[in-house]
């Protein structure tokens, strides 16, 4: 399965991922996953905001399944293995139950989660977002990428209808379960030294937007006095994240940045600059915002929050207990499986060990003896909740 | 003229100039200049750099030439005075001349010298340090602009010969004087309550280039501690850069930054900034850039450096005095007059009043008045000095 899904969206030059919404790559993704379920003989359905599934029995008959899945895109430069790690894995365990000669209680499917990172509109988790109603469809609609492209133009373009993306009651209905497996993007697994954990929680997490003005000048003759020069905020805005976030318990980086008219000899006119803040209260998360907003002497715009994500305690110590006494952990990224959580749909998710941390980025790595336990303590997962 | 001239390369919303090298835009201000030269019934003749000069005489029969002129490309997002006011000064001062019944007695031209601001391929003044021999050809051919294109290849597919572009000793014995008129670009002026300047010299001034690296990760799940995070060093440029100026008596700007991936989620990889620093000591702007070394961490690329420049100290004195004792100024703005004057070439400039002290921006401005005074000297220079 990875052969024919590696090279798509990879940049030749870096080794990371470029695969955005409603690209030409997300196309290519997207054929790809119809490709593995015909494949296997399974009946591919798809919801108002285009997630495809992969179905392995009919829930409309036969009431809820369990649904496996994560998301094929990818941050600017991405690694492989956030989103894929966990399609992969899911079609993998179905094959070895289905090696194994099983036969499941109620239907399964395979998932595909759209634009999980939300590198080109802004907004992570959109095809998750949209499908519980956790984000309105006219703002989604309207979001614009770098080009002046809407998402509604984005979507249609790729032979998506725009204008029924929302809500989906039926869709959701459908997921009587939901299991994530993803690689861990810390160093959880490997301090502990064990290759497979069950999630606990995702920290309350969000993105703020610092539009910081000054006023366009010459960089040779304007006197110091004389400048407003909007760098000097963002300087003040980026140490005064981390300092915030290191006396709060918290992490912040400033990763965008947008300076206009970014020219050598010229003072900018206006810098842009991106915020992402998480930690585990949500209080502390608002301190660090707050005092960023302080030091770069503007008001933040939220462009998105999420609060403090629980999931399925019951169901986390389940899966633990199968899985030999997994680790439970709680994880300061967001995943379709918070959204899906937060909708009231029963939702666990499964770390696989990542031996350096390092995520979103081409050195982002997961072992194989590794990822072949995450299918292993998939499988078990299976067999424990579709028996 | 201006009203041709007006709408080339002008951002609609922003109403800012991106005129830059070798592009379409650059290709119709080389025509706009051809046919104000035709319309003049002047000779055209290039140099290996393809910069334009229009001439009322042969400077081949005649001997060297009084040469006027200026630039008319922009950085991004530019005024529109800032290069384009110096040649149609110039074209305006031969229609005065000539309404009176001038008859010069040595050739005149009016120059165009490509590529002054450097926005396309990172150096200023391409077009007068190639023709000077200030920039090795081979170095200038290899650069490359944001898309990866070389200089060679740009200057190739506008049509010009870029495997000739080079010192151009014929072209350059033509030029016997050299006076440029530019807006000014600082308050210089408004404060002395007087419409024109004669130019004394250039403060030493350069571009560095600082590569600061860190290791791409997730935003959300990477440890403050385990973070290498170049936005840190960037901030530390910032405010160092700031700090170190006011000091020693310089200016110094980071305008330009380039962050990778630039993603909201993701701690950047790398992060490239460029510093200009200028000021009337060479001593001191390189204090500055050995400050702003050390606050971030690496060591910078000196990407261009031009040393304290002084213009024809007799010439000036003498336009001065022929200008109503016009007041003489330093700028922190390199010009092709500086680089002309480093190669040897008598060169004088001519200030013309900005009331803001804007440049570089949309909102750089000269008044009506001020530019008609500055036409009118121009032609006093040349009644001087062509007589």
């Amino acid at each position: 399965m990875w052969a024919a899904l590696e090279p798509i969206g990879r940049d030749p030059q870096t080794g990371g991922y470029r695969r955005y919404a409603w690209s030409a790559e997300d196309a290519a993704l997207r054929e790809w996953f119809t490709g593995e379920a015909v494949a296997r003989g399974l009946d591919m359905t798809a919801d108002r905001a285009g997630n495809q599934y992969a179905w392995w029995g009919d829930p409309d008959r036969d009431g809820p399944g369990l649904v496996l899945g994560s998301h094929l895109d990818s941050v600017p430069d991405g690694g492989a293995y956030d989103g894929p790690l966990g399609v992969v894995s899911a079609f993998a365990a179905l094959d070895l139950l289905r090696a194994e000669g099983f036969s499941p209680a109620r239907p399964i499917a395979v998932a595909h989660f759209g634009d999980e990172e939300g590198a080109r509109f802004g907004v992570a988790c959109m095809g998750s977002r949209l499908i519980t109603g956790a984000i309105e469809p006219d703002r989604a609609r309207a979001l614009r990428d770098r080009d002046g492209v809407t998402l509604a133009e984005a979507m249609t373009a790729a032979g998506y209808d725009a204008a029924s993306a929302g809500r989906d009651d039926p869709a959701l209905r459908r997921i009587g379960t939901f299991v994530e497996l993803h690689v861990e993007q810390g160093r959880g697994l490997a301090d502990l030294d064990r290759p497979v954990a069950v999630g606990s929680a995702i920290w309350p997490h969000g993105r703020w937007r610092l539009d910081l003005r000054g006023e366009a000048n010459h960089a040779g003759t304007t006197r110091l006095a004389d400048r407003q020069d909007p760098m000097l905020d963002l300087a003040a805005a980026i140490t005064g994240a981390r300092t915030a976030a290191g006396a709060h318990g918290c992490v912040a980086t400033i990763g965008k940045v947008h300076v206009e008219p970014n020219g050598v000899n010229a003072i900018p006119s206006h810098v842009t600059a991106w915020l992402d803040a998480r930690g585990p209260q949500e209080q502390d998360v608002r301190r660090v915002v707050a005092a960023v907003a302080e030091h770069a002497g503007t008001a933040p715009v939220e462009e998105s929050f999420t609060p403090d994500t629980r999931f399925d305690t019951a169901l986390a110590t389940r899966l633990a207990a199968v899985l030999d006494d997994a680790p439970v952990l709680a994880t300061g990224a967001g995943h379709d499986a918070g959204i899906l959580a937060t909708a009231g749909v029963p939702t666990a998710m499964l770390f696989v060990r990542n031996p350096t941390g390092v995520s979103h980025s081409p050195a982002e790595y997961a072992e194989p003896a590794d990822c072949l336990a995450g299918v292993t303590a998939l499988a078990a997962v299976v067999r424990e909740l579709a028996s």
